[in-house]
């Protein structure tokens, strides 16, 4: 699963080193701006992804969220404020959507193996990053497709970033060479698509490369 | 959620008659007709739904099934051949996917309430109409949503059809008056909408109103 962020970009560039055929999966879910699917598809491209599908989901319909409705991202929080609660931009069960589909192709595909760069330290307040969700849905996914009552494989869920903090992850990117400036990861870009450098992705993004003293190019 | 099928439509039915203000989902899903939506639209109307939604998904796009892909729907199979194995009309990880965007849904009002008119008796081999399946997804969704985080609901998927036969739904269906002339079950109708009479989905409903002594109108 690929949005063309920092983090699921590292988990593409990972899954590739270990010698997985990629099949980069993105969604089209009425988010706010397309930089992110302009990023996941220029990351697929430079990794080699055997595929980049983007699947198209109405999840505006929904409404809820400050990052497909009409409800303002919020600015400069310290990470302090960042930890408490479930913040706006939380997209109601995106993630199990999001893994659902991926469980689709995965079955269409034959693959037993589904890559997911959540993470639990900087995760934002967002409930369906936690490990105890991920341990839960990939419980209910072998029993949920044919595999599962036919008995042939097991679906194994990925998620090496899991435990690592946004600097963690930010030396693990280096180290596989991911191209830092191919990546996008601001909720609310200007309309050139420059990062606004104060929502919530944005200064988790910074702490982490400062933290990690590594230049953010 | 509501296909516009029979069970479905029973299990709204079923959710008015316990006092529950209803939501009804459809899905257009790529699926190879349209009169299965136009039948959900009918019955949302009939019981009074509070809304119906139509969401839109691209299933499609991963291929794999003879309801969405260009793969012959099985006619005249007997019950012993629908039972064996999974069928080729399964639509890969469908009900996740369905269940997921009910659950996104769900939280978006802060309903605790999702009723499913799966069926583990009569399910031709559906690896995603099984009870365990249900509970693990149960166990999952309340892991995935902030709801879940803040600890304020707790989300119970509601399978009242779960453990009856396709006889035991229609006549649950007549003492909820259901408006069968409303529905609609065929996997591959004619282009004027009229069941095919040999899928298996018209072969369950047949055999169901047989064994209810019931008439089909």
């Amino acid at each position: 699963m690929l949005s063309g962020g920092l983090d699921s970009s590292t988990c593409l560039a990972l899954a590739r080193r270990l010698g997985f055929d990629c099949f980069a999966l993105s969604f089209d879910y009425g988010q706010r701006h397309r930089f992110e699917l302009d990023a996941a598809a220029r990351i697929a491209a430079h990794f080699g992804a055997a595929r980049h599908m983007v699947a198209k989901i109405g999840l505006d319909a929904f409404g809820g969220s400050a990052l497909t409705a009409d409800i303002a991202v919020p600015k400069s929080r310290s990470t302090a404020e960042m930890g408490q609660g479930v913040p706006i931009t939380y997209v109601p069960a995106r993630n199990t959507i999001f893994l659902s589909f991926a469980l689709a192709w995965a079955e269409v595909l034959e693959s037993s193996d589904i890559f997911i760069g959540v993470n639990a330290l900087d995760y934002s307040g967002y409930p369906d990053c936690r490990p105890e969700y991920i341990e839960a849905y990939e419980r209910m996914a072998n029993l949920a497709t044919r595999a599962g009552v036919e008995g042939i494989t097991r679906l194994k869920i990925h998620t090496p970033l899991l435990q690592l903090s946004k600097a963690g992850i930010v030396k693990l990117a280096r180290e596989l060479e991911v191209p830092f400036a191919l990546t996008h990861s601001c909720y609310d870009p200007g309309p050139d698509g420059a990062p606004c450098g104060e929502c919530d992705a944005c200064l988790l993004r910074r702490k982490g490369f400062e933290e990690a003293g590594i230049e953010d190019r």
